[in-house]
């Protein structure tokens, strides 16, 4: 069974594609030449200064020899061009556009002038200390960016075809496998920042060459063991320099990188969150492709640690600032935590590549729960700002008076010193297409309720109609010739297993799930429609009682939408509402509530505690605190945000 | 009417006074002189580097000339010795010792040898840096250590009328009050880390020397006006030399030192908590001296915004690590605060000064609060281990793994590298008697029950006994001769107001309270007897709902003991278990449960969350929770952690 091609007229998604398409890659291709006055925000104040500029693309003029100049901006600049470039590779798909193809064809032409003739590229140790180059992997992102490149690259050439476009990533990657691997003659190393493991992985799938993703699982096998190679390289080599943006990493260091052990001993998902998920992404990919058990088990392993543990309710992983980082199984703090956009990108990746190996309806529940909350929540319905940090609660007075809080924005800013997140969020929404099915052998598995046309061959043609997120009723129709042999598989996701319906042309089923999907195995009739009808109605949900933080609470979600409550609905001291044990809930569509969109939003009457700010602090709980009735009105998480400044809280307290 | 002279008689206090005298200070004295190999540990990751010594000694006696070297330690490491040397001075009046004294002699002689002639004295600046003196006092911190020197000597010259230890005290203050003041010739400035200003009021109060008190006064009035001081010193002054352990205070710093408006300006308790409080006892007792309302009234204000609106149960202030500060009203995260045991010792200070200028319950009422709860949790029971932070909840894995909670240790460090909380606690321990009273004209007021004899002047002998706080039966004998004219007034606390009972020779009173106090105005016989009976039921408490860490939780306290549950007593996961709504609650006195201390405990039938570890992370709230009875022991706040580490809490979630 063929891939897919895949045309998406789904009407929630098309917005946001053609946000992607009409305003972030033009604004982003502003950006990366400095021809746009910005105002940009640091995403952390304890991490780096801001900066003024990109200067990414004349980074690569002077590298490329056609401008003078010193390097500016981040060290891992570059990747900002280049997953602008894999996001242009995505939307000429569904928008074609001559004047951005040559537009790109041209990055693609500097790009090749940037490059060494070995095929090393990295602009900051070319302009600004070509002796050190690959010498202090740890921190410094060359294999990082190269990685991002050959995505780009292999995304690009699959587009346009362009040749330079693939010759300069596998010149890359051969200048890579030059330098790293098991012969004595190699560094035994692998990147500080996990990227170029999943980049090879892809370019081997295009290519067809074993080569890269055995380098690829060189590194993720390599990753971890004795000595310790970041260790080794700044013991061995020349040291940075004292001006240099970056230095070595300390002792404690090695989790960050999850490098501390070989990665099929790591017990839980550790670290920074979006190396350990790109990382993951990589192992998945390359197990698949070295046919490695032990290091699917590996993923798996991981996996769970992550869904089970660690992953807040609307997808976002990462609970402390402090590294970006995991921390312990069940420790999910609502208003100190990271949940980087970047990182449930990552996990969308993470759910794809696990899809492919062993599809099970839970991977792409989860990847539901990612896109339609952790993901888009990072941009805003202008797709001109762009949250780093997505919290689960928030109040501004402690965003402004709390250092410890000060990464918690209230509202998103326009683009970052360090902008991975947005060009993140750009390729993903881009590519979504690529999110849909899973084929394996003779089975067709969907996996998302985003409206399209699909064709898998000549022989047969998918249809998915309807109005996800806010409609639980889902269409297909699939034409076919000659009554082909083929499983179509529907996922129903978990929080609709107990309680669905499913016709055939017509005709109602019961059909057994497996492993979270219906699965049709025809006759094939030219035409067969599919109706699925999801559970939307309105569901409480709560955490595991481990979970500290939200005991005593429950959620809001309806269909694949985490809920929250927003100050601009529901008035200051949002912690002081409550829901009733026995809440019932009213559900309006394409509600107006001065949003950029008209929403489906959940209301419910529940109460407020009276609070008196002059009384004092402490009293008897015996003096019982009064309660006035409070309506409560709930908007999708990933709209938050998007009116004046307020508070916000996803967990609220239930009667 | 004469201050009292007091004998401490009460068990609880006398053990801890004992231990100061026989432990602590020996022990101070060991470190101070390097004689004792110690664990030294750091009080915050994020600070400053571990120290190996203390140095403070060997640091004096370089700068007296007595001995070779280089400077050693934290920049403000002589505050460590004057701290010990007023703890000593308190000691030797429960526990004369000719042996400790002559050694305190000796301290004291070393430094008139160290100080200059002009009086100047800071061991740092005179071995590294003399042509820096009172440049950057900002972060220098040498009217810091003078001031904590003032304090040491008065108090010394007090107990022993040692001449030399109030004459270094007068050069002191002599020297600064030449370089410091309103006078064009002068400077216009004032200490970065307030300490002097109490300590010129003390001086001033013992030498009825005005000048002193005036000097306090212009660094108070002086401290945020226009131009910024720091700023100033740091834009005209020879720079900090590269290598300094300090640097100037960025822009965001002014808020940290309370120089950002001036004083009375101030609407919050902001910045650095210890810094706060201890400019605010200065404040009280420099408008006292200077008859200043419109000081006393910013004081009243900021006393009442923080009891009010940033102090928790426990007493401790300082919501958060980052700057050891205040953040915002209603801020209390019991997690991630800091708590500070000197911010507590300072509380009870400033609760000092605030009775001595307007006697109200209220203020003795927190000082009670400080003293059996935010203070003594500093120290472990065997005296010889100390808390920086004083938390209000701890899950020992988030201390090892969440790197935001790292501050937060669950076991005391045996000293720390920057010694400020272990002798803060000696010399308030130590000097518990001057606590005890406020004497106004022809009021006695007896704030505190801590069972003692005390002496006003030779006609007034008045003796409290009691086995508080474990008993609320207080009976004092007052003694006279040619029945006085006084009033006798005794404190009330705040939770005992509602019920409590009193006999006069016998005889059940009803009388009303003025102001928290019952007032005994005569006749007196040659001897009057009066029984308070207060009120030790245990009591739920609850926190104004505005603050949303104690959101549906509720604390238990018992008598002036806050308390609180340890996972010792109760199983891990501290967070699942909760309160019956109408708890009964069963009191234990004398209660062994393996702690140095026999304890009264406060037991309950509650009940716990059963938690499955391996259960999904969010399943439906419909799906009610499980629970199962549990029974709850809580323990004293103060007692926590002298077991094997575990979790601890205050806040316990009520059905």
């Amino acid at each position: 069974m063929k891939q897919p091609k895949i045309q998406i007229t789904d009407s929630f998604w098309s917005k946001y594609r053609q946000i992607v398409k009409d305003v972030m890659i033009p604004y982003q291709w502003s950006v990366i030449n400095d021809d746009v006055k910005i105002d940009i925000e640091r995403e952390n104040a304890n991490a780096f200064r801001a900066s003024e500029k990109s200067h990414a693309i004349q980074n690569l003029k002077i590298a490329a020899g056609l401008a003078k100049g010193d390097f500016y901006g981040f060290w891992f600049q570059d990747s900002d061009v280049y997953k602008w470039l894999e996001a242009v590779a995505y939307a000429l798909r569904y928008a074609p556009d001559q004047a951005l193809q040559q537009t790109a064809d041209g990055v693609v032409a500097l790009i090749s002038q940037a490059q060494e003739d070995d095929g090393y590229l990295d602009t900051f140790f070319q302009i600004r200390a070509p002796q050190l180059k690959f010498q202090h992997v740890s921190f410094s992102h060359e294999l990082y960016c190269m990685g991002h490149y050959i995505e780009a690259g292999v995304a690009y050439y699959e587009t346009t075809r362009n040749q330079l476009a693939l010759t300069i990533a596998t010149k890359m990657a051969d200048c890579i496998d030059a330098h790293f691997g098991p012969a004595a003659n190699k560094m035994h190393g692998y990147p500080g920042h996990p990227e170029l493991e999943l980049a090879l992985a892809k370019l081997a799938d295009l290519t067809n060459e074993t080569r890269y993703s055995n380098l690829a699982a060189y590194m993720i096998n390599q990753r971890g063991t004795k000595p310790n190679f970041f260790a080794e390289q700044a013991a061995n080599n020349e040291p940075l320099p004292a001006d240099f943006p970056f230095g070595e990493p300390d002792d404690n260091g090695q989790k960050y990188f999850q490098n501390h052990v070989p990665v099929r001993e790591l017990k839980a998902a550790e670290g920074h969150a979006v190396r350990m998920t790109y990382l993951l992404t990589g192992m998945a990919h390359v197990a698949r492709q070295t046919n490695d058990a032990s290091l699917q088990a590996a993923c798996q392993r991981l996996w769970k640690n992550i869904v089970d543990k660690q992953m807040y309710l609307t997808g976002g992983i990462g609970a402390t600032v402090a590294g970006e980082a995991f921390t312990f199984d069940y420790d999910l703090p609502n208003d100190t935590m990271y949940c980087e956009t970047c990182a449930s990108c990552a996990m969308v990746f993470f759910a794809k590549q696990m899809l492919e190996n062993n599809p099970d309806g839970e991977y792409a529940d989860v990847m539901e729960r990612e896109l339609f909350n952790g993901t888009i929540s990072g941009m805003a319905l202008d797709g001109q700002h762009f949250f780093y940090v997505n919290p689960l609660a928030v109040n501004p007075e402690a965003s402004a008076l709390d250092p410890n809080k000060s990464h918690v924005k209230i509202t998103r800013p326009a683009w970052f010193g360090c902008a991975c997140c947005p060009p993140n969020l750009a390729r993903l929404i881009a590519s979504l297409d690529q999110y849909l099915y899973t084929v394996k052998s003779d089975t067709i598995y969907s996996n998302q309720f985003i409206a399209h046309q699909a064709k898998f061959g000549n022989d047969i043609q998918v249809e998915q109609v309807g109005h996800y997120p806010w409609s639980g009723t889902i269409n297909y129709t699939i034409k076919t010739q000659n009554d082909p042999e083929f499983t179509f598989a529907i996922r129903v996701p978990n929080w609709s297993q107990a309680s669905y319906t499913v016709k055939i042309n017509g005709q109602p089923q019961k059909i057994a799930l497996d492993r979270g999907y219906l699965k049709f195995m025809g006759p094939w009739s030219a035409s067969t429609t599919i109706e699925l009808v999801l559970d939307m109605s309105v569901r409480t949900t709560q955490a595991n009682p481990l979970v500290s933080a939200d005991l005593g609470k429950v959620a809001i979600e309806r269909g694949p939408l985490v809920y929250c409550l927003e100050q601009a609905d529901n008035g200051a001291h949002l912690p002081e509402l409550s829901l009733a044990a026995e809440a019932t809930f009213e559900v309006k569509n394409n509600h107006d509530l001065g949003l950029p969109m008209k929403l489906t939003t959940v209301s419910t009457t529940g109460a407020k505690l009276t609070a008196i700010d002059s009384e004092q602090l402490y009293q008897s709980a015996a003096t019982a605190r009064a309660t006035i009735p409070a309506e409560l009105t709930f908007i999708p998480y990933f709209a938050w945000a998007n009116r004046q400044p307020g508070e916000m809280q996803v967990w609220t307290r239930q009667q």
